[in-house]
């Protein structure tokens, strides 16, 4: 070992945006880090980046896995930010031919799926210590302060933290709002830091891809009250851009209403027409919303708005299919008496969206729950809301009132039963469900709105038709129920070819 | 091998209620059957009740996988009817010890997940044609004519194809109805046989499992349409079923509809009240429409209706917390102006249930197509829609409408496009947004239906909100977007943080 070569503290390998990034924000935090990608250009293009932004080497580049080992002070901690899936593996492997050791600590940032998180965990025991760390925020996020979700083996832990406090975002504890920093630099920012313990292996993985689905229910419904007073009012891009304005000052206070109106402002220079008018309304997925609704379905949890959510946007991605539908399916005009008064509707709309946003999140935090005791994760819900307060795309003062709730009851089964969160449901109800049922006779799609009425109604329903079904199930496939006035785990059935026979109790 | 063993047809693996069935079901028809189950028990009673209902000694007991090959004539023909999973593995590598040959058939009936059917049909080439048929119908259909979806080897299907389509369900040509069967005995009925090759390998459990997940829809509709008569009218079950008897002889004509109305008439021996009020509302399910909702998720198609109804069940089984919030959370009276005229409003639910059902029917087809493009099936819809009319859960004179369409268009993108369907649902859509607003009002959930109505308002719609959805999408991950104006495939990115600057065109 070259005698000259500076004692590193993080080893980092994966340099493109994101990885890129989060090596800067470490080393605006202090830490010395010798960095390696197998693109020598983005090496040379990160410590360049450093020297002018820091004035100094603390990104020290590696030309291989052997020279990135040999920099770090042991035992070694080293972040992946390679591209989810085989990569992360392949990177794995190399470390362990160039000599990584038990003790040692390699931390995933990808956007992995975390049941490979969990098998990853496994497969690498006693090799080195997997730990993984989901990040939210974007490329933004990651250069000046992401929200971080950590998990993994807890001696790892101790070791990470400080690292990953120090170049999380920041929470002003007074206001429950975040610390803006977008200048490089030591930072020194004080505040709460976007970045708790998660729990045990693929947990911090698993809560990201419900952030992530939570992120997709909250783009469609700000799309749907959009949708609606584009439709329904004949307002303009600026006008509606005007109105989420004026929510981002309430209630709806969040980081995508904020970007929401910033895109509607937005001019298109080539022909001078709003933007929004010239982006082709096909939306794109990455997959972690399709994982979201995939656990919900596997654990058997209702995320019915987050998953309406992902099918919203296959059905938009169906352009020719609409074009050709347009011209031939039917529906209703907009009929000004339906709409009615039009700061009345706009208001309407504004409760839509806050009531159904409230339930896209109990349906995310039930999942999670869900998944946590299935997983023995002892998942820390309040922890959890603290750090998406900032850094992360669904920031919003409305996860402050989350922290409260789960504060309060940290047992609490479902958003909608903490008192302030069902108060704040009864007392916009009303408009929410003037919104949904215009809309229905109008004929625009609110899918957002009313898959989230129907849980909050689903939800607050003693009896539910089911008894019906479970009748027809036992019907034609003898699958049996059980009776509302016998122990549960009691099954029975009813012979249907046979009316009037006394009813057979099955084990 | 002894001489005087009669020379069987068809080897039969697995005589539980399923296996049972369609082995008397085949001896009705005339096969002779070699007849095994690890459990002996269960071959006595097959052999005794062959003897009982047919007089000849058509189903063969045999002690052992060798004995069972031995009393078959080759190549053999094997049926299982095991439970899926590894117990259809167990089976085939058991019947490779017994001898089994290259060019021997081995019919998995279970309820397979579609990939691992594929994964099979892989792993025992060279060693054994593995062939699959999808079975629906329960026990009931199982014994007096199912529905068949056959897959995999072409060669294999020629001999298959003659006992599957006499043993069927079959169809009145003229009237596109079932023909009832039930009783034992050589059935010789004339009639169109429900079994067509569906397509190679996993193709007919595939199409199975989105038949089963239109199934769940199905129930889940005619459930809203119950739970809203009972909430809003204040009417009692014998009354429903009286409203479900005059449907099914209509446009809803359907084994559904007609057993819903059985087990609403039917009373409680115990308590003398009516069936379904004893009967605890938490439905199970066994993963068929999990399994559709997930293949729809992960190719990208729509189908909210089946993935509701599959949520639905899931919450129906949170019982306590139901109860529980049913006491904290707040919603509407029901309010008899907004009810509005008895006879009017059960239409507009007759109405709703049957647009949503063509939307659900439409989701289950357009699943179907995409899922047929993406893996080569070339799956032929007019004759899968043919072989559900009788037999299946879901039959019903609708599906004769359905072959109709794809007959007319088998390259029909979706079943809302065609004809028919589209003067339907213009139709009688104004009584659909009425019977979704009034529930909204109304506070009775009616996710089923308003699923269906968000499908369907969003095909229809040219320009979706989703040119706002990837502006957000560009502006917080760059992800970008493409333009109304320029070629699709060209990739555009905005730098969001310097207003003004020209676009960046990227790829």
């Amino acid at each position: 070992m070259d005698q000259d070569a500076p004692q590193c503290e993080v080893g980092f390998i994966g340099l493109g945006v994101m990885g890129k990034n989060l090596a800067l924000n470490l080393a605006d935090n202090g830490y010395n880090i010798a960095a390696f990608d197998v693109d020598h250009d983005k090496i040379a293009d990160v410590t360049q980046q450093d020297i002018l932004e820091n004035g100094s080497e603390r990104i020290v580049p590696c030309s291989s896995f052997t020279e990135l080992l040999s920099k770090l002070s042991s035992p070694h901690l080293i972040v992946l930010s390679v591209p989810a899936g085989h990569p992360v593996d392949d990177v794995c492997h190399k470390l362990i031919d160039a000599g990584i050791c038990a003790d040692d600590i390699v931390i995933d940032t990808g956007n992995s799926k975390w049941n490979d998180t969990v098998r990853r965990e496994q497969e690498y025991e006693g090799k080195f210590l997997f730990f993984s760390t989901a990040v939210s925020g974007g490329e933004v996020g990651a250069r000046f302060g992401p929200s971080l979700m950590p998990s993994g083996d807890r001696y790892a832990w101790a070791r990470i933290e400080p690292m990953w406090k120090a170049i999380a975002a920041k929470v002003d504890p007074d206001t429950g709002k975040p610390i803006e920093r977008f200048e490089p630099g030591n930072p020194v920012i004080e505040g709460e830091p976007c970045a708790t313990y998660i729990g045990p292996n693929g947990a911090g993985h698993f809560v990201k891809t419900v952030h992530n689905g939570i992120e997709y229910a909250d783009m469609q419904l700000i799309c749907e009250a959009y949708h609606l007073m584009r439709s329904c009012l004949d307002m303009t891009p600026k006008e509606i851009a005007a109105i989420f304005r004026e929510w981002n000052q309430g209630l709806l206070d969040s980081y995508l209403v904020e970007i929401s109106a910033e895109v509607l402002e937005a001019v298109d220079s080539d022909t001078g027409q709003p933007l929004v008018d010239v982006i082709l309304d096909c939306a794109g997925q990455k997959g972690t919303g399709l994982w979201t609704a995939v656990s919900a379905l596997e654990v058997g949890s209702p995320a019915t708005t987050i998953t309406h959510s992902v099918f919203a946007r296959a059905l938009s991605a169906l352009k020719e299919d609409r074009v050709l539908a347009s011209k031939h399916l039917s529906g209703p005009q907009i009929d000004a008496a339906i709409v009615g008064d039009r700061g009345e509707f706009i208001q309407q709309l504004h409760d839509a969206l806050y009531c159904s946003k409230i339930c896209a999140y109990a349906q995310g935090f039930q999942l999670m729950k869900t998944a946590s005791d299935e997983h023995d994760w002892d998942l820390d819900f309040a922890g959890i809301a603290k750090i998406w307060r900032a850094g992360c795309i669904i920031r919003a003062v409305f996860l402050q009132s989350i922290t409260n709730a789960y504060d309060t009851d940290d047992d609490l089964h479902n958003l909608l039963l903490d008192p302030y969160f069902a108060e704040q449901i009864s007392n916009y109800q009303s408009n929410w469900r003037q919104a949904i049922a215009k809309s229905t006779l109008l004929g625009i799609p609110c899918g957002g709105f009313s898959s989230a009425l129907a849980y909050y109604d689903s939800y607050r329903t003693e009896t539910l038709p089911a008894n019906l079904l479970q009748g027809q199930r036992d019907y034609f496939g003898a699958h049996t129920f059980e009776r509302i006035d016998k122990p549960r785990g009691k099954h029975f059935h009813v012979e249907w070819s046979r009316p009037g026979q006394p009813m057979v109790k099955m084990k």
